[in-house]
Parts: structure tokens; C-alpha cells; sequence
């Protein structure tokens, strides 16, 4: 394990100078198998894979979970090391942010909406961070999950808009057999959430299903989804959405072969998850 | 000359696996000899040199010189070659803010007195640019002029922050046998202002006596040069500054063995000029 920027720069930069591929998989730790699938996918698109665990402070806002948020380092480099990571990088808040510093990096538009409107400031930290991880480790390849389906969003377009030569990979969400996203957050479920929390996947499909039974009314396929999920648990909705799958504008007609990302972010007590799936319709 | 940033990518990186040292030197063009002293301590420092003519729309203010800033691209690719260049690379705005473009990187503190202060934004579009051009040019190196101090400290600032693995040469203000620092800008002067403007130099020698002689006090320092630049020539002075030379917290006292600079910024008719020396107090 590495915890010093330099050190990591340096070997990254020597792996580089004989010619090894490296893959990047920036994770907050809490490793599941999500993060599994995240590093699988780096082993067969690099030579060399870091994973990254760093709980990232500038990315959580006031009240939000960053003191509780589950952390165990030697548990994740152990499972880092048999998913098939060569490198755990794993720096302190003080190495990434010593006294001093001063640099934002803001995707503007993306960073504002859906998860952004209701975390402000969220996507600032995650670009940031993110930017100088991809520094730090100086990977070819970036392996995100499509989990955080905004977070996509904002680092292709930080990416694109900043001229990274990084290629990035973009992994399918990993469920339970029951069809909750696995998430580092739903170790805070109570039993009686985590039996209730497979409706997000459920109103997931029934949007699925009603537009490919020619629903086109996004206004009606989020009541229907809203709806499930209410009657299902008693949670509050940070909202619903049917956007655009790469601009994240907000659609009200699903228009035939346009990619569509259906988001949600609902809170079981005071816990928040998030899930999504794609659709083009037909 | 190359203006596509995915061939001058892939030639640094090219570049880069052959094991060359690549140093760049970003400038707005219209080359003079303050710029063919960057690029001759790239030269010094590196295998090859890219130097890089753009001028970046992003980092004019509203009612600045953006459409009027001297551009000859033939003439400067032929000072940059022969002082030692290796590459122009000249992309168009379009090139590089692409229809969709919204990321901003901001080195915040610093880039919101003096220069920022009087030009807000301004250095949030040179701090965007720069980063890009790093990204593109992929170089170990990145030359810039003392002439623009402040841009100086905002670029040491972003790339510590962002954990930029670029040394970074700042090369001394060259000047007019006058002492008229070299500006691109100095075209703009007509016959008497051109006579005039020595006396910012002048003032800075002035800064430099008092405090040599023991002056401790920035506002009498401020204010003799004031008197100095008023009586000499009918100006508009946005501001005479001294200030940490690191952090560019303003001083009230100069104290031994901090090193100052002493800065300034002043507006013959509609050209703006600046100019600055560094001063340890003895």
C-alpha cells in the first residue's frame, strides 16, 4: 500500500517509462463486490491496476455521512489485492489537502442538477478529487461504475473538457439477488429498510416496462414509479428522473431511440441510496 | 505547426515513450524577446520544445483586448523556431472550447487580488488553459516569464494543488535598454506614451532604493512611486502592490528577509501595463 503522493507518482511514472498499461479504480474504500467488478474490469484492460481508497471530505456536504462513512483499510486492501489490484493508494486527507490549498475543479451544468441540486458542492469535490488522482497515479485506463451514473457524466465531460488522455470504463451496477444496487451505504439499512429497499429496482423495471409498452409520458412513468415506492416504505423522494443519457437534461416524452437515463435518489430514515438503469426506447 | 490537440497529444506522447524531455512554453503570440527567452531555457532544459500560441478568449475580461491583441501566427512560427522550438502547436478557440465545453478550474485567493481583482476571472481562464495545454503537451517542463508574476504564482499554485508532475522554470523580466519591461502590449503605446512608460521601471528602482536604504513602511513606498508615475505622465493607476512574494499578501511593513513583490499595473490612455520586481529587505 501506498499512502504518499510522490512515492505513487513515481512508481506510476516508472511503470509508464517501461511501457506497462495502468488502470485507476478510484473507490472511497468499503470495498463490495461492485468494486470487485470495477477492478476485474481494470485487470483486463491494463497491465498494472491501482485502486484508490480515499473517503474524499470536499465531496460530502454539511449533515452528510462522512464521519460514519464505513471504513476498514486492511479489510479493502486484502479484497483490493485478490480482485487483482497491484496497488492500493491510500493517502490521508492531510496528503491530498495540505494547509494551503486553494484549486477547484467545477464541471459546470452537469454538476448542478439531479444529485448536484440536492448535494451542492458534491460534484466539485468528486471532479477535484478526481482530477488529481488521475495525477497522481497517471493511469491510460479510469474504471468507474455505473452506479453513480451522474459522477459518469461529470468525469467524461472533465475528461473531454480538460483534454485527459485517459480512456474511461464504465462498469454495469452489481445487484443483490434481490435487486438492490450494492452500495457501501447499505450497511446503515435496518432490517425492516433493507427488506423495503428492492422497491427502487422494482420501480425501476416498471419504467422499463411501460416504455417499452409505449408510455411516453415521463410525467406518468415517475408517477408510477413515485407511487410503488411510497406505498412500498415510508421514505422521502429526492427525486425521480428520466433524462437525457448524456446530457442529463430532463425529458417529458420519451422520444424513440434516444437514451434515457432513469435516476432516482430516495431516503430510508437517514439513510440515502441511489440506483438507475438506461433505456432507449423503442 | 500543429493546431489538432489529438496529433499534438499523441506526438508528446509519442515523444515521451522515446524517453525525450519535453518542456513547453505557453504563450498568447506575438512573439518579442521576452518570449525567446522562455524558449530558450526551455531549450536549455529539455529535448524538445513545444511552444504554444493561443489566444485564449477565456481570460479577457468584457471591454478588454481580446479582438484586438496583436496576431501574426507565420511570423511567430518563425521567431519560435529559430529561437529553438521544436513544435508550435496553434489550436483554434474552437478547437479548444468545443460546442458543450463547462469546466472551470480556479485557484481561488490568489486569483481574486491585483491582477484579479481589477480583471475578475481573469485568472480562472488562465489557470483552465493552462491545464489543458499541460494535458495536451504532456511536458516534464512548463516555461513561463516573470514579466506576469501573479500568473506565476497561480500556476505554482495549481500545479501543487492538482499534483501536476511539471517542474515549473520562471525566467527574469527582459526589458527595453530604457527598462521598459517587453510586453506584446507595448504596440498599443503611441510616440509619447512610449516615452513615458520607462517610468514604471523607474518607480520600481525607487521601491527598490527606500527599502535598501531602510524604509520599512509600504505606504510611503507605495506613495513615492505613486508620485513618481503621476508627475511623469497623465495615467490611470490601478494598483502599486507589495506583497508576500509567495502568498501576495499584501505588507504593511517590509520586513528583513521576506522576499516582496513589489507590483504594479497602470493604464497609459486605453494600454494597460504592468511590471514588478522582487526585493528581499536586508
Amino acid at each position: 500500500m501506498i499512502t504518499d503522493i510522490a512515492v505513487m507518482q513515481q512508481t506510476a511514472g516508472n511503470l509508464r517509462s517501461g511501457g506497462k498499461r495502468i488502470a485507476v479504480v478510484p473507490t472511497m474504500g468499503a470495498l463490495h463486490d461492485g468494486h470487485v467488478a470495477l477492478i476485474r474490469a481494470a485487470r483486463q484492460n491494463a497491465d498494472v491496476v491501482v485502486t484508490t481508497v480515499f473517503v474524499n471530505p470536499t465531496q460530502f456536504g454539511r449533515g452528510e455521512d462522512f464521519e460514519r462513512y464505513p471504513r476498514d483499510l486492511p479489510k479493502d486492501v486484502a479484497l483490493a489485492a485478490a480482485a487483482g489490484t497491484d496497488y492500493v493508494f491510500a493517502p490521508t486527507a492531510a496528503e491530498m489537502y495540505p494547509q494551503g490549498y486553494s484549486t477547484d475543479v467545477d464541471v459546470r451544468g452537469v454538476s448542478g442538477i439531479l444529485e448536484g441540486h440536492v448535494r451542492p458542492g458534491h460534484f466539485r469535490g468528486v471532479a477535484t478529487v478526481v482530477l488529481k488522482l488521475l495525477n497522481i497515479t497517471k493511469p491510460h485506463i479510469a474504471v468507474f461504475g455505473q452506479k453513480d451514473a451522474q459522477q459518469v457524466v461529470v468525469i467524461r465531460h472533465l475528461m473531454q473538457d480538460l483534454n485527459l488522455d485517459v480512456a474511461l470504463v464504465v462498469v454495469p451496477i452489481i445487484r443483490e439477488p434481490d435487486g438492490l444496487a450494492l452500495s457501501s451505504r447499505n450497511v446503515y439499512l435496518s432490517a425492516a429498510e433493507r427488506a423495503q429497499a428492492p422497491v427502487l429496482f422494482r420501480a425501476l423495471g416498471r419504467a422499463r416496462e411501460m416504455i417499452g409498452s409505449g408510455e411516453r409520458s415521463a410525467e406518468r412513468i415517475v408517477g408510477a414509479m413515485g407511487t410503488m415506492i411510497q406505498s412500498a416504505s415510508p421514505v422521502v423522494i429526492d427525486y425521480i428522473s428520466i433524462a437525457d443519457a448524456e446530457t442529463l437534461e430532463e425529458q417529458a416524452e420519451c422520444r424513440a431511440g434516444r437514451p434515457l437515463l432513469v435516476s432516482l435518489a430516495v431516503r430510508f430514515g437517514t439513510t440515502r441510496l441511489i440506483d438507475n438503469i438506461q433505456i432507449t426506447p423503442p
